[in-house]
């Protein structure tokens, strides 16, 4: 496609509204920023992702065990895993107009013909092209031509704020102040409540910002109830929150989100071997889903940007329209978790190998995805603008969602061509032998059918079954491909089994 | 069973924790009163309760489309639906000791035998029984004598705070003083959260009490992104938040709990009919997951009980060890709540029948389901006990969660007799053909037979296949079926098409 990366966001933005993927959350009342609902499609999507996570990752390995946690734990978690003290990020407040920004997230933008500066400002970014492109909207009219007009000529530097050197100027980006931002302050991350009558300290309690937490928790009831042995995992989906200063990029980031994690526990003599095993099947999950394309990297970190408790951590990538951007990470957290909970509980959670008759702390390789990231990231890469032909042969431009078969909310639409001579009720008796069978199938009856068949692409529906005239007499149905737009002639009573065949 | 209703209670919250069912939130740190954690086997079972009920509700039928909207929303959702203003608990204080109670849940006891009173105290508990039990352990050591000797000649008045006469006495149940409590003041249930950087009142959220006004918010959405017509529903299985002064009886009344609800559309003529619909269907499918004792009851409530906005309401009750309780609200709810999110959103939301060419507000008809209860009366129905054979032909006590099939964690676990002579090979090749048939099944080599056996009764296993010297041999493995307790002899090349047919 020749497509700006924002015009394709845009174009999926609204195809999500109108298909009912993704509402804005309260859009009534003027939405709510930072949080996102699931239509009818999007619900069946993202279930999807879900059930296919815990198909593979929970029910078909013997090492893995599930859980569900609460989202509100007891606030003692939280000092002990150090969300308390160091889940924050650096805020910086304007003086003068009292708009608050996040300090990383804050471009100091200066434009210029040689020389010559014609615009110097702060722009609420942390991508120089988009600091640059908006900061060239700024200005008078006299500069802003000026700008237009001057070509290749333009140069253009950006700095972040928390890099800038001392003393350089700094700018608000919404009052255009020249220093008039405090000095950077630490903000926590955490949605904060309270529990019972009183608001005071001793009732306060977090909406928990990651699901590991729960699990850590967990660890020891598990292990004495469930008869494991170390190695072995345990794996969770749930919601978290955080009270993300500026959330943006649709659902990527958002300030309430699933998560898809698992932590799993191993000697520390094995722990590269489980990471690299971890690394390499997470990011197959990906590929065997259909991010098939070169969008998908495996990023493994430097040494300088781990993470103080982390001996190797790996970031399976997208090549979002907004930028490459993570789904997963996977990290060695060496024993930093469980020693941490331990001191703080006072609870023995070490483990003991009675084949061995050693005793240790297991060290924890932690898989964790954002099921929002994922589905936005199928979203994405279903999205494709072909041609397929009208009603009267002529080629159209049209819109479908090329989702992997196992994601797809939608597995077939059956259709009577039209609606009359039996053909409605051949077709009601297919739909409901592939519903029976557990399929989510849709029935339409309404329209032109070249037009049903577009309403199927823009869902993602692998398969639509017609039942026209031919199929009344003979008991054969068509079959047509959602991606070859091939249709396939075959008896009625085979449409299950071919389905399946081609679900997987 | 001779058991008390307390003692089956306790023996199934321990069974819950010992063989990995609920948890305690946060149990390493003491715990988090009101919150609590699912282990492998209760994440599975209730896993299972939430997709039979998506299964049935929303994929098997054409009228119904789902949803997932976010936990914290506009807060004026909650201005709309009465939330802000009116969801509140009657709560007192103690001006001596600052304890706070709800004024629903707080008995005042008098026990006296004849004219001579021995006690009079406050207790906190709305059950009269509980309140007396408990009186009786009040007071100093020579009333409590005196309470013990009395026998039949004792006798106990109970009166609710709320409901008491104007200038009874009253009495503090922590510290025991005489008319120290205010007066009842309204406390509101929903729990508080800050958006961004500032906690003042231009930034407060709520967690949702219910998913219920998810749907309302979205109703326009869903209408306008699916072409659906009315009648129809929208279905939402998802967390919801309730900040419970007294929270108690296990996972019955906690603090964040899991919701599944619909809210069905239809036109207001339609409304009683519809409403009959979903009363027997949602009373017919608890009927068909194995609540079939005449432990569940379907009551109407009369005309003083409706909620102001409800024409019509029924609970799906059940009788927990703790007492009859409710497990679902089938209701009525008239054009009430679009009615109120029209007015406040100033969003047209009637509807247009384009055949009737008729204009209108739909009523709406809500099953209201909870997943923890549904999940709490399954696990309380399937606790059995009865006698089993041991290793020696002796009959013992053996414990058994006799889940329907559907719901059971584990539907199968595949054992060698002995780990040797091939019988672990061939248990292998089972356990696998039906893991990958889709089914959760568990492998076991580990000790006695006779104990594995155990262990899968009280997961509520339905089926345990076993590999034995003569299944080498002949290629036959026993199924051993956990109610009846009868082991039939099958090729092992059946076992699949046997449990699948079983399962249902």
């Amino acid at each position: 496609m020749a497509d700006k990366p924002n015009d394709l966001m845009e174009k999926l933005v609204s195809l999500c509204k109108r298909r009912g993927f993704i509402f804005q959350s309260s859009e009534i009342y003027g939405g709510i920023n930072g949080f996102w609902d699931y239509g009818p499609l999007g619900v069946e999507l993202k279930r999807n992702v879900k059930n296919a996570w815990w198909e593979d990752m929970v029910r078909r390995r013997d090492d893995i065990l599930g859980l569900d946690a609460s989202i509100i734990m007891n606030p003692r978690v939280w000092e002990a895993s150090g969300h308390v003290g160091g889940f924050s990020d650096p805020m910086v407040d304007c003086k003068e107009c009292k708009a608050r920004f996040r300090a990383d997230q804050l471009s100091l933008v200066t434009i210029a013909i040689g020389d010559d500066v014609l615009l110097t400002c702060g722009i609420e970014t942390d991508d120089p092209n988009e600091a640059i492109s908006r900061a060239k909207e700024k200005g008078n009219s006299k500069t802003r031509r000026k700008i237009a007009n001057a070509g290749d000529r333009l140069n253009a530097t950006v700095v972040r704020l928390d890099k800038a050197e001392e003393g350089t100027p700094q700018f608000c980006p919404s009052c255009d102040g020249e220093n008039t931002l405090t000095e950077p302050r630490e903000f926590n991350l955490m949605f904060e409540t309270y529990i019972g009558a009183m608001q005071d300290s001793t009732a306060k309690a977090y909406l928990r910002p990651e699901t590991a937490q729960g699990i850590f928790a967990n660890y020891k009831n598990v292990l004495d109830s469930s008869r494991v042995k170390v190695p072995f995992g345990i794996a969770q989906i749930g919601k978290s929150f955080r009270n993300e200063i500026n959330p943006r990029n649709f659902t990527f980031r958002s300030r309430e989100f699933e998560q898809m994690e698992i932590e799993f526990f191993c000697h520390p003599d094995d722990a590269d071997m489980w990471y690299q095993h971890w690394r390499d099947t997470r990011y197959a999950w990906y590929i065997e889903h259909g991010l098939t394309s070169d969008k998908l990297h495996l990023r493994d970190h430097e040494g300088s940007e781990l993470a103080h408790y982390a001996a190797a951590c790996a970031d399976v990538e997208y090549e979002f329209p907004f930028g490459v951007s993570e789904l997963e990470g996977i990290a060695n957290r060496t024993d930093y978790d469980l020693g941490k909970h331990q001191e703080h509980s006072g609870k023995d959670l070490s483990y003991y190998n009675d084949e061995t008759k050693e005793r240790f702390t297991p060290f924890v390789i932690e898989p964790s995805g954002g099921v929002d990231r994922a589905t936005l990231a199928f979203l994405c890469e279903a999205y494709t603008e072909d041609e397929a032909p009208d009603e009267k042969g002529e080629m159209q431009m049209r819109v479908v969602m090329k989702f992997h078969p196992r994601l797809a909310p939608i597995k077939a639409a059956v259709f009577p061509l039209v609606k009359k001579d039996g053909m409605p009720e051949m077709a009601h008796e297919i739909h409901a032998e592939l519903r029976d069978a557990g399929l989510n199938v849709f029935y339409d009856e309404k329209g032109a059918v070249g037009r049903r068949y577009r309403r199927q692409d823009e869902a993602g529906t692998p398969f639509c079954i017609t039942v026209d005239g031919d199929s009344v007499a003979d008991g054969t149905v068509t079959v047509r491909d959602r991606d070859s737009l091939a249709q396939e002639r075959i008896p009625a009573t085979d449409v299950l089994a071919y389905i399946k065949e081609r679900l997987g």
